[in-house]
């Protein structure tokens, strides 16, 4: 009954799950139902936000998850909300700890990331998704709402934030961050997928032009501006960022989005580039973990989970020049300090 | 008992297929078994070289096929040796003639390339592959052995070279032709297919490191010269085409060779361009087909079938730039003319 999910996450044709929903045939839809409950500084749904209370749960190989450790990194949470990682494969039926000693999260002290979920609602029906935030007191999920989350790292965490946090959901520019981040979400963060897991030859290609015609926007609007909205970094460049990261390791050739590289298209891989050698950004990301999770979990389109050698990312670290486009990455703030020993990239 | 053949030619670790031969644990091994009568001046196998009595069948799909398709444009045997296209998809059972009117080829009468090969061997216990060279006398096939065919072409058919025709195996540089061509066969054409085809994670590392070592080699070669050996066009150039203009539609993505594409890669890739801006070359190239076959036939590999839209491949016709390196394409030949109208590439 249960389903594990990040990108793993495959609701098909006018499925139950998506009531009332309708989508061309074999085109891919993604299951939109989470946990809705908000950690908030008011406590009004019941997990007002709290130094040491909970506990986020990532992969870093997951690009949903893979915002929540970036948007973490930038404004400083580390002391105050700890992480675990789920290792990057699973089964169908959950998340694991399976990266550390024992199998068995420290803090949690579970194997599957499930029991955290049934701990909350010991009849979930949905997927066992990352990032999840669990109430350490309880050991129950609080919310698994990727989208949210984020957005109340910045405005519900304030009291927590390390000096000179950068906004990256500043009141001006929210509506124009939204308007973006939308379409991002439906047409690049979930464009991916939608070929990827594509039911026929006709979804695949209508799913393909969409996410080129997007990336094609995307392409013409980074190449007069540093970064996505206003002239710093902010939420919508994190999300971006989780996707195009992945772009030439995975989805280039396990998703068949394959019109071109990222490499290929120089605004958007300067732009990348430049998001990748920030501070918070770049030392999130584990490559081996991101490939080893997409072409060994989804063996429906990589039946002999063999994880490919390529591509060279030796390019991730070449100059990328777009400082010539102004932009103050982190504003009036500063850039986070280094992540600290127990979470850099490799280690876990 | 049938399995069909061109690419699709798996034989795995110890396989009684290859008595005595060894190989690691997960490596793919080619059966290179095949009928090793030939077509000659002189007939001594009793296929002696005559005008309108053979059939060459191809499929544009297939690399191994592609080479003849360009020797015998390039020499002219169009007039002499006739022409027939299976599809470039097929089942377990045989390629078929699924492009012609009725699905079936207009000269031999039949649907199955199988029945070619059962009218010379009633018990043929191997992969039926393209190419294949019929006796249209009697539609028994009287060879499929790839490697020699084209070489015949350039040393028995010579009664019936078009005027101007090239010197594809000259005499004097049949050493290195061979020396070059067996590195570029083991380590190359095949080199993809055993990084595609790999049992396991091991020999898919170990094939990866093997191509680029190879690629890397000829890459090093090729940026100091024209063409393979010596300065104009030979066979080695035919055999190392056929598996540099299929790299970025199909090796890159589908067989996982994917540290770079053949388009990063600057003296390849203009050595490519060049080849394919070569008449003989380009003409008998049909991507479309090319996708089909590999995405469709190999459905261990790509259970969904679904072909990628892309990559974009309108680079193909970009300068080369190679004109500066010298080198006379034909030598003291000419290029051949257009393709004869039923044969241009989008008729079938």
């Amino acid at each position: 009954m249960y389903s594990t999910v990040c990108e793993t996450d495959r609701v098909t044709t006018n499925s139950p799950a998506t009531p009332g929903s309708y989508v061309e045939p074999g085109e891919f839809k993604r299951d939109t139902n989470y946990i809705t409950t908000r950690i908030t500084a008011d406590g009004r749904d019941g997990f007002p936000v709290e130094r040491g209370s909970y506990r986020l749960i990532a992969a870093r190989a997951c690009p949903w998850a893979n915002r929540t450790l970036i948007v973490r990194r930038l404004l400083g949470l580390e002391p105050v909300l700890s992480l675990g990682l789920c290792g990057p494969t699973h089964d169908a039926r959950s998340w694991t700890f399976d990266l550390d000693p024992g199998e068995v999260d420290p803090v949690l002290g579970i194997h599957f990331l499930r029991d955290a979920y049934l701990r909350r609602f010991p009849d979930y029906p949905r997927g066992i998704t990352v990032p999840a935030i669990v109430d350490v007191n309880t050991g129950a999920v609080a919310t698994n709402d990727f989208a949210q989350m984020t957005l109340d790292f910045s405005t519900e965490w304030t009291e927590f934030h390390r000096p000179g946090a950068p906004q990256l959901y500043p009141p001006e520019l929210r509506s124009e961050i939204d308007t973006v981040a939308k379409r991002i979400y439906t047409e690049v963060n979930n464009g991916v997928y939608r070929c990827g897991f594509a039911g026929d030859q006709q979804a695949y290609d209508a799913a393909y032009d969409r996410l080129f015609t997007a990336l094609d926007w995307l392409e013409d609007r980074l190449s007069r501006q540093r970064y996505l909205v206003g002239d710093t970094i902010t939420e919508a460049d994190v999300r971006l960022f989780t996707t195009l990261v992945r772009f030439d390791p995975v989805y280039h050739g396990h998703f068949k989005c394959n019109r071109n590289k990222l490499d290929e298209m120089p605004a958007l891989w300067g732009y990348a580039r430049d998001l990748f050698q920030t501070p918070g950004f770049g030392d999130t990301v584990d490559f081996d973990q991101i490939k080893a999770h997409y072409y060994i979990v989804h063996t429906d389109i990589n039946p002999t989970r063999i994880v490919p050698k390529g591509p060279d990312l030796s390019g991730w670290l070449t100059p990328h020049g777009r400082e010539k486009l102004g932009g103050r990455p982190f504003g009036d703030g500063t850039p986070p300090p280094p992540p600290v020993p127990a979470e850099v990239v490799g280690r876990k």
